[in-house]
C-alpha cells in the first residue's frame, strides 16, 4: 500500500492498459525497477476532499515545480521528474497508486471506465497538432496500425487533415476505414509528397517509409518508443529541408473532451481483459502480433 | 563557352569561392559530372539588356516553374531543378556560366567583389532564422568553426541571439570574438540547455555535441553537407521532444542587404586566392585543416 507524501493522493486503480512502452521496459529499454503501468483509471481514496470517491485519470510526469524547466512552463520535461511506472515512481499495475493531486483529472460521468483508460495515449496523440501546424490542407501519412497509430490517425482526422493510414493488419485498419479514414497496406509511399508523416512503428523500416513519403520541407513526427538507435541519410534531410519532431505526452483535458463528445473510437481497440493476478499472461498476450489494447481489471 | 537557352543569361565569372560541398562532390558525395562551383560574382555579358555590364550574384537552384512544388512557392525544392555546379548544370569554376535571369541579383556598388562572393553561403546562414523562431531570449550554440559556422554564428548574433560558437581553431574563432560573440574550445556542452544548436561540422561528433547541448523541446539545425549516414538515439529525441531541422539555401536579398550595411565580417574569412588555371592547387589548399575560404580569381 503506497503512503502518499504531502500533496499526493491515494488512488485505487480500477483499470489499466498495457502500452508498448511497458513491453519495451520489460525488454530492458530503460533501467527502471518498480511497478509498471501508466495508463489507468482509478478512484480517489484519500488526499483531497473534493476528489475523494471520484473517478480520475492521471498525468504521468510528476515534476519538481521549482527548476528552470518547470518555470519555463515545461513541467513534463522537468529533469528531476518521476514518471508513473517509468522513472522512479511505482505505476498502475497495482491495486493502489499515489500521484500529486495536480496530476489528476476527473473523468466525466458519461465516459466509461474502459474508454477513460485511453486518456493517456489519446493525449499523446493530441500532442502532434500542438507541435505541428496541421489543418484541412495537410496531407498526413500515419505509419503503423498499432494502438498508438490508430489513435494518431483518428486525432489527425479530427483535426481535418487528409489522412492515409498504413499498416500490416487489415482488421486493425478497418477500425479507421469505418471512421472514413483512407487506409492502405502498401509500404511504398516514396515520392508521394506528404506534408506530414507520423512514425508509429518504432522501427527503422517504418522510419524509412515515413521519410520517403514526405515532400521537400515536410515534417516527420516520431511518436514511438524506440528501443535502439536509428540511422538516417543526413544529407537528404538537409537537401530536402526535412523537419523531424520528437513527440511524447500530451494534453489530458483535450483527450477527455474528445472522449466526452464520443469522437474518438477507443473501445474497439480493446482486444482482451485480464485480472491483475493474471498480469504475466496479459503481458504475453499484449506482445503477440496483431493484438491491440490489453486491459488489466482491478475492480 | 556556354550557349544560354532562352530566358538565361551569359555571365562572365569574376570570382568564385570553394565550398565544403565542392570538396565533398570531388570525394564522391553525389554523382555529379560537370564543372563545379556555386559561389560566384560575375558580370552579365548577354541576355537581358538591363543587366548587361552589371555585377551579379546568382541563386543556384534553377527550377521548372510548372510543377506542384514550384506552384507551392518552393522553387528551390523543385524535383526537376538543376543546381549550379551540383546537379546537371555547369558551375562557376569557369570563365563563363549561364543561369536564368530571375536567379540573378545585382551587387550594390559599395559591396566589393570579394565580399559579394560570400552572398550564397551568407544567404544559407540566413535561412536558419527563416525556419526557426529566434530572438534575444534564444540561447544558441554553433558547433564548428569552418566557413559556414563562422557565418552562421554572425547571422544568429545579428538576429540578437545569445550565441556561443565552438570549434578547434583559436584563430578562426577569434574572428567571432572580435564581433562580440562568445567562443569556446570545449566540446562538452552536455546539459547546458541551449534552445537551438546549429551543427556546422558535417560529422557525427559535431551532431552529438549539438544534440547533448539542447534543453528539452530544443531545436537542432543541420547546416552541413553530410557525406554519409548519421546515427541518433531516437528514444531520447522522443522523450525530450527534440526538433531536428534540415536547412539549405537561403534568401539572397537579405544576404546582400547585410553586405551592403557591412554588418557581416566576411572578408576576414578569405584565406588565399588562386587563379582559375591553378584550380587543382586551390582545391588541395581548401581541403587542408584550418584553412577558411579559398577564392578563385578570373579577373
Amino acid at each position: 500500500m503506497p503512503a502518499p507524501p504531502p500533496g499526493e493522493v491515494l488512488v485505487k486503480v480500477l483499470r489499466a492498459g498495457i502500452c508498448n512502452t511497458d513491453l519495451e521496459l520489460v525488454a530492458g529499454y530503460y533501467p527502471y525497477c518498480g511497478i509498471l503501468g501508466h495508463e489507468f483509471v482509478g478512484c480517489v481514496e484519500t488526499g483531497v476532499d473534493s476528489l475523494i470517491g471520484r473517478r480520475v485519470v492521471g498525468e504521468i510526469n510528476a515534476s519538481c515545480g521549482k527548476c528552470s524547466i518547470c518555470s519555463m512552463d515545461h513541467p513534463g520535461h522537468c529533469p528531476h521528474r518521476t514518471v508513473l511506472g517509468i522513472v522512479n515512481r511505482n505505476g498502475a499495475f497495482a491495486e493502489y497508486l499515489s500521484l500529486p493531486a495536480e496530476n489528476l483529472h476527473v473523468v466525466p460521468d458519461v465516459v466509461s471506465t474502459d474508454a477513460a483508460t485511453f486518456t493517456e495515449p489519446l493525449a499523446a496523440a493530441l500532442q502532434i497538432p500542438k507541435q505541428v501546424k496541421v489543418g484541412s490542407a495537410t496531407r498526413a501519412l500515419v505509419v503503423g496500425d498499432g494502438k498508438l497509430g490508430l489513435l494518431v490517425a483518428q486525432t489527425l482526422h479530427l483535426s481535418r487533415c487528409q489522412v492515409v493510414a498504413i499498416g500490416r493488419h487489415a482488421g486493425k485498419l478497418e477500425i479507421l476505414s469505418h471512421r472514413g479514414i483512407e487506409i492502405s497496406m502498401s509500404n511504398d509511399f516514396s515520392g508521394k509528397g506528404f506534408d506530414v508523416a507520423v512514425e508509429c512503428t518504432g522501427n527503422q523500416e517504418g522510419f524509412a517509409i515515413a521519410r520517403q513519403s514526405l515532400r521537400p520541407q515536410g515534417t516527420l513526427v516520431m511518436k514511438s518508443t524506440y528501443a535502439g538507435k536509428l540511422t538516417f541519410d543526413a544529407s537528404s534531410f538537409v537537401v530536402d529541408e526535412i523537419t523531424l519532431v520528437g513527440s511524447r505526452c500530451g494534453p489530458f483535458t483535450s483527450a477527455l473532451e474528445l472522449l466526452h463528445r464520443n469522437e474518438a473510437n477507443v473501445e474497439s481497440l480493446i482486444h482482451e481483459r485480464y485480472s491483475l493476478v493474471d498480469g504475466i499472461h496479459a503481458f504475453e498476450r499484449a506482445r503477440a502480433s496483431g493484438v491491440l489494447k490489453v486491459l488489466l481489471e482491478m475492480d
